[in-house]
């Protein structure tokens, strides 16, 4: 099993919502999309978002954990100044996501805000001065 | 917000287990390791899996759901054929992880398997025959 991650799928209440944030609010461009089924936007090299409509993913990989409290993940855009981190969150609350921590200084020496995307999964907006997050800049 | 992940964070039990599954079993290789804190590992060009103590984890974003079924998300390895699914799917396994769905034909026209980390993520173990399937391969 090679070191890599291929595509990041997320469980979503309504496919159509997740596209009127994603592609229409924050102008991201997809690269499939099946109404009332799934959405696909290429988020790296060789690596794809795919949000997945519920029912198509439980059918398949199984029943999802009841709700309450966060999904035990993050993504993460990470930007190369705190003043980035600042404006893309003003941005991405702008699109209609919902702020759920202020950006603020961290003790491993990062500044990050986090916003949810309307199925409440935790977008980190980072800026990482360590070594690691110099590697993911574009 | 430009359109890109820069790291995806799983919230794990026990960051050493994480290390003897994806580092010493499936001989990854790691960019940062802090003991008993944080795991990270290198997925794709620009993008990083980062496996965080949840302790940590709940104090920078926020307390986590409750346990039951599978967190909302899978994260998914695409391979070139269904010989190799068959085979990744093996290897995942021998090294630790959990079977969860055997290898099998999907209605979209793939072939996958599913296999549990030692927090019970879901790794996709994919072939994808379509255009988006191919633009994700090595």
């Amino acid at each position: 099993m090679d070191q890599r991650v291929s595509f990041v799928t997320l469980a979503v209440a309504d496919v159509a919502r997740s596209r009127a944030f994603y592609v229409d609010a924050l102008g991201w461009s997809e690269d499939v999309y099946v109404e009332g089924e799934v959405l696909m936007i290429r988020v790296a090299d060789k690596v794809v978002l795919s949000l997945w409509q519920r029912e198509g993913f439980e059918s398949e990989v199984g029943p999802l954990a009841p709700g309450g409290g966060f999904a035990p993940i993050t993504l993460a855009h990470n930007v190369g100044t705190t003043d980035e981190v600042d404006a893309v969150v003003a941005e991405a609350v702008a699109a209609g996501g919902t702020l759920h921590r202020e950006p603020e200084a961290r003790e491993w020496g990062g500044y990050t805000g986090y916003v949810l995307d309307p199925d409440g999964f935790a977008w980190e907006i980072a800026f990482n001065p360590g070594e690691i997050g110099q590697v993911v800049l574009p």
